[in-house]
This record gives structure tokens, sequence and C-alpha cells, in this order.
């Protein structure tokens, strides 16, 4: 997708798709999963998301093409319609509500100001997730600019909540791949204010200052970049040797692959399967392909929701792990023809075949979970002798000549991402990562960090758990000075060495 | 409500609330629960619900001033726009797909026709699922009239589709309460046809022939009752000696309660709960309020999916059971500053007072899934001190003068009724079950009833379930005659005494 | 087995096992399975019995040949040896710690002296649980005389530590069976002394007093039984008018049946797999017959820990609850082959046919958790073509010709009775229970019990559950009188109808 | 202990403890855990121990003392009793059944014969199952020279067993010091025979050969050493500039540590606790300290049993996870009066101190599942005013003056090790990841290895997983070529990062 890896000359051509991310030119071994995460919010069509408050009674004027002023007399910003600035700040509070490690960072750093002097560039979804996270920054003293990583996630209300605030903003919910460039752009280009923090989600925003903005890139104390994407985009820079500033990997880091994929989707998986179909989970045959972290979590839900569950494995380790998990190990091939629900956790490609959808029982429901559109080969689907009938929002009925229905769900693309929610908590620690990156990445002496790729430290790592320890009512031990002693540890951490699994 | 108790001349008080039939004046002391269930599709708001489809789009035209026709030039219905059949009937064409045991019963019973001379008249949700009882019933042989147990449930597609089959249907949604008499009595008094049998959910049909014709009353061979209500009235008419017809009490079979309410709450407290407030369940610490079989599956799907969970107990038989399933059974007043939800399920009222929503905490989320709306005492919140601010449909935030926050789900009415979905196949049980009580009772040799009310024979639930089984591909063991022998028992069935627990 | 249905003259056939009562020559159709547990105490290989320490030490000599006298002078009591009453009096003292329920009892009880005037004859295992029993009998009261039930299960130690207090008892491991029938007489049998009570464990005790003692029979206020055997020889009794007493079937009360057999088995079926063979869990393929209350404990265990279990049934009730419980519903021949576990809970016979152990594959392992020990056909076993090897106590690999080895364990009789222990806990739940009985029926007033079999009070059963929940520090809620209203309760139970199904 | 770092003059002061290795001089950060596995066959009191079948009847004289010849007619070896030799085949064949992984290896590599020329010593715990892998050595192609890593482990069964096939063992249960560094030494020192590699547990082979035969040392081509100490010590020798071979540290592998603690833990911490206490889990208090795999391990088991379980962690990321997983994160003065049950899984010393042994309540059992026997301040419970009571092997009553009883099993030292036994099933993958490292150190080409400690590479743990997927008739997936390219992968794997978390 062009957004994605857009360099202005390039030829565009729109997916059919919100899920524009999913197309990335950029496949890469680890992690890929984070990548759904990150857009999460693009999820336009989910039954709580707040914009759909609004956006059927906004007119039709491009907001480039309007002239407005927020009530402190600014025009420094580019959103749909400031009026809803209040619906936005109301979004903004319930999102902090279950943000409180961010808010908790704002009371224990707000003294020190640690980010003043910080001019950031942001480019990440705008919800009011984020908003929590870019208060948080403003909070602790530094200037934001921010615009959209995707062109259909922005929550206008909450775009001109921030805007209304002073924090120039530059993002709405239905931009064309024009408006989207031209929004980074108005988003760096400011006379007379040069950022030195760029924080990306996607890593559109770094290639613009990179290719644009050589001047301003150099100058750069630091990048923090949370999406497998981007990751895989600065990995490549450094790796042609024109990564000129340190950068931060916030992808990898444990908080976000453990919590965000495992516990998230555990959750995800019976959200979006309940809000398509309204199936009852009981006594269902389900096969899960792939027994990572994705798969693990929709096993785990599944199973004790009373399906019976087997999955499917390329890796002998993950296998074993499942069989002592009480799931059958199993060929898809083998069961296809009894299952009720077939879901695809693998970041492979074809995972299912129009072999095996040809094979699949009346009613059977297909859905992916894992990595981008390609898991299911809904393509072999698009034949002739196959009707599809769309008989709800992200639901297909695809109809065999013998009058068999396959349902499809989100036409193969993510169903967390298209049909569920994620929690504002997940998000939250996410979002603390990012918070803490720049702060590290802002303050650390120089020579820690190089033109280099980093992972956040692990007592960083540890900090941001801490941090939402809290909302748990969760109580930490403390060693004694002899425990300490007795293990080799310090008492503050870090408890574990790097290669712990946890 | 009047339509659940109305003698003609009662004074009739609408309740602000579509579940009408939670301010029954008859409470009664078991299965209450099931009272909320037969009414589940009244849900208007789902997410979920296909009403939403055309509702916006109708004109304003009572149905009782419009002349319409069907294909076969009918006009014996009274339907919102018959126009909408096709749509109703893919709706009950997907119901069917998880309805298995009805067409199987269609199949089975169909060359027989034993319900051939029999004429129904009903009164239920109309609903793609219960489209799908009726169309088994005139499958069988039966000749049907229909008309709507709730002023709110009718997917007004689905009643389009039946008439336009040939089923004389009576029911709209958002009928008024004169509206609900007149489609009744249009059901009933139709002229050279008289019913001989009633299915009923609620007991306002029944009543109304009661009263209105007890000519026809007399002569009918039987009356079917699914709801709590109902079976009360039965009850309260037999020990008056008034009841002069047989009558089958399905609300409390097996089948029933334990599938309907068990599993069943498994599933919908989650999507209740996530639909309404995207919360994350791990960690969340949760308080439900009574551990009967409602509570039982709250707290099983709960703790599945990481919430910590304990309970609260009158009856010190539920509690130890509590206590072996791993829930602490605590009272409430102990626990409540620190709970994240709090859910009732007690069939009691005042369970969660003003006292104790003082005490919650911020953000803590409250909500019910028992019986009525009386359990949390929402009348206390309606007080000047407190602000309510409506975040979604359904959602309600009261903001207390410090700033505290609780949300409240519903208004306190059933969160699985206005929030969640009812899983087809839950209703597949008991509309099996009540096809089965209209076979029995309708081709029962005299005698075999007397004018008394009954509850379905073991064996007819055996039946039951052992037409749902083949959903599950499930291979039931036939006892060899040797082991029937040893057992005492019939190689058909019943297995269990009447008195065993399951 | 004689002692269960003898009479006088019968020829004795003593079957080679210890578990006697499976011989029963009456199978009833409903609560077999408690049968199993009321003697579970005749573990005698049990790891963790006590008896073990002192049997091998024990010398030859019959202790009827013996003469004993404890510190207090009498020698009203015949037990193996009077000097171990020290460490049967620890065992005793630990058993009370997880039985403060009969310990409660005996404080709320002791002034009024219930049991004053009450001169119980009783008949059941002798074990430090059931000597917690006697002790609370007599401190409400009673004058109580003692028997063993069963020839094998007497702890010695706790014999004599009963003798020692003052309890005539005339009990021992191995008694003969003339022994045995000695015993129970010399109880009755008393000079000076007559029963009015009789607590009973499999029938015998009431039979002697039937049958020898027809004046002391008709004198007596009130029978308590708890075995499935004993209340069948009641109910016959009675079906033929002669019984002239009132009885309590304890056997069927709600906290002995679900409790006993759901969550006790739901621990044993794992210790007793454990004990015998050292199995892992996690990932083994496991078949379990019957989804009763038994199998659902088995199945919830054994998937708990990660083994996957499907089950056979022949009640499509049972089997539509295992369906929405996750697990598959087959017949044993579709999956045999496959299996690594083989368990049966059906009440049945040859549910294991030498067919399908022809079929099992090397290392199969077959168990039984049912009723007796037909469940699995053993006697086909016992052909010359196949080897049995003892490789443990309890455990036999069957060996086919070609090598394969089937693990049959305690040779099918009931795995938790031979091969684990039964928590103390749920012995309590059943002795108070007995406790309650006895005082209930000896102080009813005249005319409330007929020469009947009845079933305890609900709320007796309530009060049972009542004093078992401090064990939980669990807080029961208390009705307000405005609730207590409103559900048409009284506040102090019984709180739910005779028939609810928990 | 002096046989763990005994440099022949060295003072020896025997711990009163058959679990020796736990007072090693070396704690080391990582992977403590392991130590306890790999002596959990000194297991002496288990039940299930087979060896329990032949000491008692054994004479007392040394089996350095008697003179005995094996059926072959060699007399290289010293067993307690050649004789025992058929019963000790019969344990290995029993083991065999459940390692079919090994005898799997012996069928794929035989043919090549891959350790032909290996000449081994080797120093394990000699059990049933340290006898597969040591026949699948010889299998291969390996001569093999064998002695005991623990004085009390040996079964001497299976020593016999082992020296009748002609391996030359020299072990027997209950060494003397003296004994334990003689049979090292006759276990080397032969003459006209010289090892090319060593496989080690604990390293006191190693040590001895590096001290006394150091000209044998430095042509060994190869260490394969399973435990913490053993490798703790091996990296102290690299890092001196010592290892002049290279050494294989298996105690750090993935299928190792993954299995062997969580899925292990899981199933003993039931067993451990049955076995001593007939403990019924359901309802139980229970607190368990240290989150990490062994943690995980106890909490999922005990809460699938119906236990209320709460945690105790100093590191906040598991504390997260813990949260997530639905258990309370605690301090355990917090919780310490309510609780039945605390377990210590910390790797810490003094985790549950004297002042909170106090604090408990009458009965609470304490135990420790974690590293060595330092976490439960034992040593503080041996003062005068408290009273020791043994009331089972492994099981003491501490009793307090107001006879408040705390139960302590195994004295605090490992519950597993001392109170339950380890499945055959994980001694299997150790086992085989033991064989798969002595191949592929025997036939590396030169300079693959340096002298350094090395972990075995990914693709040979997979290999290992893959070995044991048979046992659960589990099928792996094979990725197509095409999948392969799109993924980035080899066919044949590994499949996942070397920082893959699983």
């Amino acid at each position: 997708m062009a957004h994605k890896h857009g360099h202005g000359k390039e030829r565009i051509q729109f997916a059919n798709t919100e899920d524009k991310q999913e197309f990335s030119k950029y496949p890469t071994k680890a992690g890929r999963r984070s990548l759904s995460r990150s857009i999460s919010q693009s999820s336009t069509d989910s039954y709580s998301s707040a914009a759909s408050y609004t956006d059927s009674s906004d007119d039709e004027t491009s907001p480039r093409d309007k002239a407005q002023v927020n009530t402190q007399g600014s025009s420094d910003f580019c959103v749909k319609n400031i009026k809803q600035a209040e619906f936005g700040r109301r979004e903004i509070e319930i999102a902090e509500q279950d943000m409180s490690a961010l808010i908790s960072l704002r009371k224990r750093a707000q003294g020190e100001k640690p980010l003043a002097g910080a001019k950031i560039v942001g480019c990440t979804h705008i919800t009011a997730q984020t908003a929590v996270l870019i208060e948080t920054l403003v909070a602790l003293g530094a200037q934001c600019r921010w615009t959209a990583c995707n062109i259909y996630s922005t929550q206008n209300e909450v775009a001109a909540a921030l805007a209304e605030t002073g924090v120039p903003v530059f993002a709405w919910k239905g931009e064309s791949e024009d408006d989207f460039w031209w929004c980074i752009d108005r988003c760096v280009n400011r006379e007379g204010w040069q950022a030195n923090m760029i924080l990306d989600d996607g890593g559109d925003l770094t290639h613009w200052v990179y290719k644009k903005y050589p001047s301003v890139f150099k100058k750069v104390r630091g990048i923090v970049e949370e999406s497998v994407t981007g990751v895989h985009r600065l990995y490549q820079l450094s790796k042609a040797g024109k990564l000129c500033v340190p950068a931060m990997n916030v992808n990898d880091s444990v908080t976000k692959q453990k919590f965000d994929n495992l516990y998230c989707c555990r959750e995800s998986i019976l959200d979006g399967l309940k809000r398509t179909t309204d199936i009852m989970f009981g006594g269902k045959q389900v096969v899960v392909c792939g027994y990572g972290e994705v798969g693990k979590g929709c096993c785990t839900a599944l199973k004790a929701l009373g399906a019976i569950v087997c999955i499917t494995e390329i890796d002998p380790i993950c296998a074993l792990q499942a069989c002592m998990d009480g799931f059958r190990v199993v060929k898809l091939s083998e069961v296809i023809r009894q299952m009720d629900v077939v879901i695809t956790c693998t970041g492979n490609k074809n995972v299912v075949t129009r072999e095996q959808l040809d094979r699949m029982k009346n009613g059977c429901i297909v859905c992916n979970m894992g990595h981008s559109n390609t898991e299911i080969d809904v393509a072999s689907l698009r034949s002739p002798e196959l009707t599809w009938e769309r008989v709800r929002s992200q639901v297909d009925h695809i109809i065999w000549p013998d009058g068999k229905r396959v349902v499809l769900l989100a036409e193969g693309r993510l169903l967390n991402l298209s049909c569920s929610t994620v929690p504002t908590f997940v998000l939250s620690i996410t979002a603390t990562t990012q918070a803490l990156a720049v702060i590290e990445l802002f303050n650390a002496p120089e020579g820690r960090y190089k033109q280099d790729v980093y992972l956040l430290p692990k007592k960083m790592d540890e900090y941001v758990a801490s941090l939402h320890l809290p909302n748990f009512d969760a109580h930490l031990t403390e060693l004694s000075d002899e425990q300490a002693k007795y293990m080799g540890l310090n008492k503050n951490g870090p408890f574990k060495p790097n290669y712990y699994r946890y």
C-alpha cells in the first residue's frame, strides 16, 4: 500500500480494504503478528466505535478546504470538525480511566518535566487512547505535532479535542492518499519549529522526514517505532548504513508481545465470533491453525467455553506444547470435514486452500486472527460457480452450487481488527512503552545509543509492567538485602536474564 | 404490565422499558430466571438484530391502517410491510441452520402428519427462530394463527415472511397496548375457524381466550406455556378450579432449564459485557450475586477468561458448591470497594443498594443477569446529586459529586436480554420442546391428561436432547439387552428417575 | 456377600476381594455410586492408610480369644490391641481438624444434650472419621455401641482409641464372616441395655436386630441408613409392610450425592491414577464411560490437567451436557484403538468387553470409578492365552500373545476405593448428615415420621452445608425481611423447592 | 555437599538429607530450578519407587567387598546384587514404553551407528529411565561405563540389569562418600580403555577427570552436562580459561525447561500434596510464592481443581502475567493468616519466615517446590518451644505452645522430589536431548565447537520435540515450498528465531 512505503512518485493502488497495512511489502519473519494490533483502531465498523456517533452527520467538505479556529484562536491544525471537541474530550476521559499507568507516569515525572525541550512529530492512529499518550507527552514537557498513520482509523472527535487543547493535529477519517501525505508534511513542516524526536507507527513519517527533510532527520535525537513494518524498514535503513539516529523497537518488547498477543487474542476471538455470528461456543468443533501466542490465546478461550479444539502446527516444539495443553495436533485436511469453525493464526499464506474450503461442511465459519489477509485463500472463492451473499457487515456467506454455505468473516482479514475491540488496557501497555522509549532516547547521555535499532532495556519493560499493577490492586514483594545478595540481583531489577522466556 | 395480566378494564401503566414482562405482578419462587430467556429476542438494540436493517426506513403508517395482500392473494394478516418477506425468509433460513432438530422433527414426523387437524393459536416473540417453530408445526399438519407476546420484539421482516407463506400473523415492532390486544383478538377470532390448541408465552393469549371466548377455551385440547409468568397464571387458574383443559409447563423441563440458564449465561455474560464496555476480563475483580444456574454460568466463563470472581449467596448448599468450585463466598459489603464488576443473578430485589453503589470504586461496572430490573436499586440513583450520562446505547455513567463514575448497563434490566444475543441453538432446544408438547397434548389418548398443569414426560425431554445431538456429531451408546436388564431400564429410556439432578 | 444380605442360614461365599459390598445382590437404579464411598476406608493398601503402621507387628491371636481391659477397667469391647489407643487417638485428632462441622455441632448442641437418653447401636466402617462421628454422638448425650460394617476396613488403632474412652467397640481388621456376626451380636446383645436407635451402613445390623431381636426392633425410635444397599433393603422391608419404625435415607441427600460424587471423584481420579501408574496426564487420550456425577468429576479434572477426553453415554440429556462442556460423545468401539486411558463410571456391566480389550493399544490403562467390579469384563481376561503380571500393588499388566500390555488397575474394582484416599472433608459432610438424622429422628414429635423411609428435610441439608462453610471462611448473606417477603421465603430457609437440581 | 565439589582431601560434612545436591556451593541465577529435576529419582521413599521392593531384603555386605560375575562371565562392574537383574530388566521395559522417542532414535540411527567409536563415561542417577538412555547410546555404537551422581538414588535392580547386559556400572543405593569417589574412579580408570566423551549430571565426574586424569580430559571430544550446578562449574572453568574441550549445556534447552518445569510441576504439585496429606483441593486458599514456570504450573493445576490461589512476586512482568491469568498478587504477610496451603517456588531463601510461620492458622500446610531447602526457614522451627511430630513419612506437624499445628512437608526440601514421582515422559525429553547432544558433539566436524559451553542448536531441540510427537499421535503440518519461501524458512526448520519465547 502506497502510504506505507510511498515515495511520492510511486503509482498508488488502493486495496479495497480499510486494513491497508496488511498489504505491506515487507513481510518479516518475527513479530508479524503485532502489525495487526497497531492498527486495531481502524476497525471502523466496530459496534463500539464512538466514531460512528458523528460520522454520518458530517458534511462533505474536505477539511483542507475549511477554515477552522479553536477557542484559543489557533488554526494550526486540520481536523474534520473542531466543534466535536467536547464529545472527543469525553471519549478521552473514558479512555483515561483504563490508562492509569500513563496518568501515573504523568504524576511521577511531571515535576521534573523529562521531556522539556522535546519536539515530537508523531504519526499513529488517532484515537482516544493515543490522545492519552499524546497528552501525557505534553504533560511531561514535550511539544507535539501529530498526524494519522491510517486513512480510515481517525476518530474525528478525538482529533478535534486534541486540536482544541492546542496540539496541532492533521488527520480525519477518510483521507485520500494525497491528504495523507499532505497531513504528514503539514505536521513536520512548521516554520520556526524543528522536530527532534519521531514517534512512528508504520514508518511513513520517518520515511518522509528522511527523504524530504534530511537536515531535520540528522538532528533528530531518536525514533520510536511500534509496528512490525516500521521496525523492518528501520533495520533495512540501518543495514544500508543510512540510519543516522538511534531508534527504539517497541514492537518486540516483552510487555507488548506477551500481553498484546496472548491475552488480547484470548478475549478478542470470542468477541469477534460473537459479534459477527452469534455462535454458541459450547460443543463446537474448532481447528486453530498455528499454536504461537495468538493461537494459544484463541485455544485457551475457546476451550474454556466448551469448544472442542484441535490445532495444526509446523513447529514440533509448539506442537508438543499443544499436546501438553490438551489439544490434538492434526493436519487440516484430516479434520476439515468435521469442523464448525476454522481459525488461522500462522502468519503464513494459503493455510486454508480452496480445496479445503470445498470440503468444509455446511455452515462452517472461517476466519483469520493471524497476519494479513493471505492465510485464507479468499481469492480462490471469487469464482463464478460460487455465490457471495453479504448477510451482515463483515459476514459473507459463500454458497456452493449444492447449497452449502461457508461463513467467511471479514473477507479473511484480521477478525479482531475488523470485528472486535481491543481493550484499552492493552493499548495502555503499548502506549506506556512508547512514552518511556521517548523519555529514554531523549534523555540518554550521548553515546548510550548509537545509530542503530534498540530494544527497550528490560528494566524499562519491568517499569511498564509495574505501572500497570495498580489497575489490579497487585502488591509486589520486595527483595530483602539478604535475598537480593543471595540471588545476585539488584533489588530494583532487572530480575531476569535477557533470554528469559516468561 | 397490562398485557401480562390485563383483564380488559385494568389501568395500564407502561413501564419505561422494552422489557415489559419484567414488571409481572407474579413473582414466583422457582424458575423465575427463565422468564428472561423467553423474551430474549426483544433485544431490539442488539448489534446483531436483523430488525435494525429495516426499522428506520419504514413509514409511520400503522399496519392496522394499511391494506396489504400477499402474493397468494390473502390479506388475513397484519404486519408492518409484507414486502420485506424476502429478507425475512433469509433470516429464517439462517436460523434453520442452527435448528436442525426441528428440521429433523419435520422429517421424522412428516409422513404421519401428527398435527393434522390441529388448529393452533400462538402468541410468542416473532423472530426467525419462532418462525422455524411455526413452520414446523405447519409442516406437521397444523393450521396456525400467530400474534406477538411482546410489543417490541417482533422482527417485522420475519412476520412478513410468515404472512407471505400463508400463516396469518398479527404483529409488528412497536405496537401500542391497544394494538397488542387487537392483534390477539384478530388471531383468535376468525370466522369459521376455531382453535383447538394454544401455544403461549406469558399467558396473555390464554387469558384472552379464557375471558373472551369461554366456549372456545373449553374445547381446546391443550395449552403449551413456556414462561414463568404464564405457568404461574395456569397454576393459579388450576388452583381456583377454573382450568378446564390440560396444560403443559414447558418452562420447567430439564432441557430448558439446565441449558438455557447455565450454558447460555456462560456465553452471554461475556458477550454482553464486551459489547457494552469493551472491558478486558483478565485480572478483573468480579462479584457475582447468586450462585444458581445463572450465577454458575457467569462465574465459569469469567474465571475461565482470567477474572477473579467471588460470589454472594443466601443458600448454604449453593455456597458450598461455590467453595468447591473455587469461588470465595463473601458478603457484598465486604468486597464492594474493590470490585471492578458487580453482577446480580438472584431473582431478588435490592441486592445492590444505594449504599453499596456509593461505596463502589470509580469505573465499577454494575449489571444484572437475574430476574427483572429490581436487583439493582436503580431508582435510588435517580437523585439530584448524581449525574447520569449516556455514553453509549445501554450504557450510562452515573457520576457522583466527587467525580466517581459507576457504569450501569441496561439501566439494571437484563444484560443478556438487552446487550447480547441468545444463540439460536438454545432457542432450538426450547422450540423443540414446545413442538413436542403440542404433539403430545394433541395426540394423547383421552384421560392421559386431566385438567391440570403437567411437566413434559422425561422421555420426551430425552427425545428433545437426542434430536440435538447430531449438531455435535455425538454418537449415543445403546444398552444391550443384558445391560438394560441389569440396570432395570428400558433400552429406549427414560434413563433416570424423575428426581435426578443432572 | 453374605453379611450384606445374610439371613443366618444362607450359604456364605466369600468373594475374592476386600470390597465385599460390591457383590450386593441388590443393584438399584439410583445412587448406586454412593455405595463405593461408604466403604472407602476399606482401602487397606492405600499409601496413606495409617493402619499400615501397626498391622504387621501384630500377633496372630484372635481378638475374641484375648482378655483386654481398658485403663478405666472395662472389658466391654473387643478390638485387636487396646494398647494402640494412643496412636489411634492421634489419628482421630488429625481427622477432627478437617471435621470441624461435627466439632461445631458438638458445641452448638452440647448444652441441651439432644441425644440424652439415646442408646445407639452403630455399624459402620471404623476409621478415624467415623470415630469423630461416634464421639460427637456421645458428646451430645448418646450411649453408643459400635461394630464394623466391613471385615477389612477397620483401623485397629482407632477401634482401640474408642474402646479406651469407653465406647464398646467390637471390630478388627481381618474379621472372619463368623467374627463379623459375632461382633454385631455382641454389640446389640448387652444385658441391661436396650438400643433405641440404629445407625447402619449396609443394613446388616438392621437386619440382625430385625431378625434376632424383634422386640428390640419394634421399640427403636428410628434407623439411619447411609448406603445404597441398606436403603434398598429398607424400601423392600417397607414395601413388604414389615418396617415398623421410621428410617432416614441419608444416601440420597443433596449434600451427600453432589459433593461425594462430583467433587470427590474430581480429585480421586487423579490421585488414583498417579499412585498406581505415575502417568503424565498432559496430552493423554482418555475415554470416560458415563457422564453422570462421577463421570463429570473425572472429566473435569482430567481435562483441566491437559488430557484430551471423550465420553460415552446412553442418556441423551447427559450426552448433550457433555457436548456443551466440550467433550466429544463417542461410542467406545469408535475410539478404543486410540485411547491411552479407559475409565468406566456407568454403574452398568460389561461396559468394557473383551473384544474392546483386545483392540486397545499397548500400554492402555483401564480402570473403574463406577459401581462394583462388573463394568470391565475382567473375567474374560482370565484366559490361558493372556499372561497376568502384577507389577505393583493394585496394578496388573495383562499381556497378549503379541506382547501388547494392558494396564488393569485394582482388578476392575473401584479405583478410588482401592488406590486413592477420600478426603476427610467429604466424609465430614456425610457424618454430619448422619448425626443430624439421628437427632431429628430421636427428637421428632410423635407422628412426624411414620413407619416409612424418609429423606432428610431440605432445611437440614442446608444446615449440614452451613456447618461446613466456616472451613472455607465463607460468609453467607442473609435475606432482609423485605427480600424474604419478595421471594416468598423464610429467612432461615429452606431456600429451594424440593425438585431443585443444584 | 562434599561429593559435589570434593577434591579428595576436603573435609566432608554430610547434610542430613537425601537431597544432597541442594547444598551446592554454587547457586546460580538462572535455571536453578532444573537442579531439582536432575535428581528426582533420588526420591527414595516415593510410593512408586520400585527400589523399595528389594532394599529391605538385601544383606549388609558392601558391594565393594563382594565378588560378583554376570552370566557373560564379566566382573567389570560393582552393584548391590547382580541377581536382581531380571527384576531390573522389567522396570527398564516398563520405562521404555513411555520413552518411545529414544527407542525411535535407536531405530532411526541404528543403521549408521553414529556413536561407533564413542567411549562414554557417564555419571547420572541410575534409574530405569537413565538405563533406557544408556542402552540407547550402546545401541548407537557407543561403549559406556557408568556411575551414579547421587549416593541415594540408585535403583539397585536397574544397576544389576545394566551390569548383566555388559555395561560396567559402579553404583548402589546408599553409597558412602568414599564409595562415591571410588565408583567414579573405577568408572574412568580402566586399563586399555580411554574415554572420549563425558556425560555428566552435577559435574563431579567431569571434575574428577579434569583433576585426576588431565591427559584423558584433554582428548575428550565433548562434555554433555545436564544440571544447573554442573553447567555453572563448566562456565567457571571456561571463564578461567581451563575448559579445553567443548561442552553442551543441556539444562537450558527449551524442551527441558518449558516441559520439565511448567508441565511437570502442574502434575507433581497435586501428586505431592495428595500423597502426603490427602488434602481436598476444592475451596482451599493457597498462596504460591513465585510465578515463574514452576509457580505457573502449580497455580494452573490448583486453580483447575477448585483451589483459590493467590501469588507473590518480585518481578512486575511475572506479576502482571499472574493478574491476567486470574491470580491476585499479594504480599505474603497480607494473606498468611487465611491460607490453607503455602507453596514456595522462588529459588530464593527465607521466603517463608518464622514470623510468618507463627501467624499461620492451625492446619496450614507448608511446602517447597522451588530450589533447595532454603525457601522456608525450617531452621527457625527447630526451637525448644515448638514440638515436632512426625505423622507420616515426609510429613511433620510442628506444634506451637497453644496447640496450633503447621504441617511441614519434606522438611522444606523439594516436594516433588521427595513426595511425588516424575513422569517418565518428561525424563524421556531430557534423556533424548542428552543423547542428541552426545551425537552432535561426537560427530561435529572439527571447528564447529570450540572450547566453550554451547546450547543445543534450536534445530535439535525441534528434533527432540518431534521424536515425542508420536506419543500423542500428533501430526505435524509441513510447509509447502511456496509457504516456506513466503516465511523465509527452511522447510525442515528451525522455525523460530533464537529469542522466541514460546
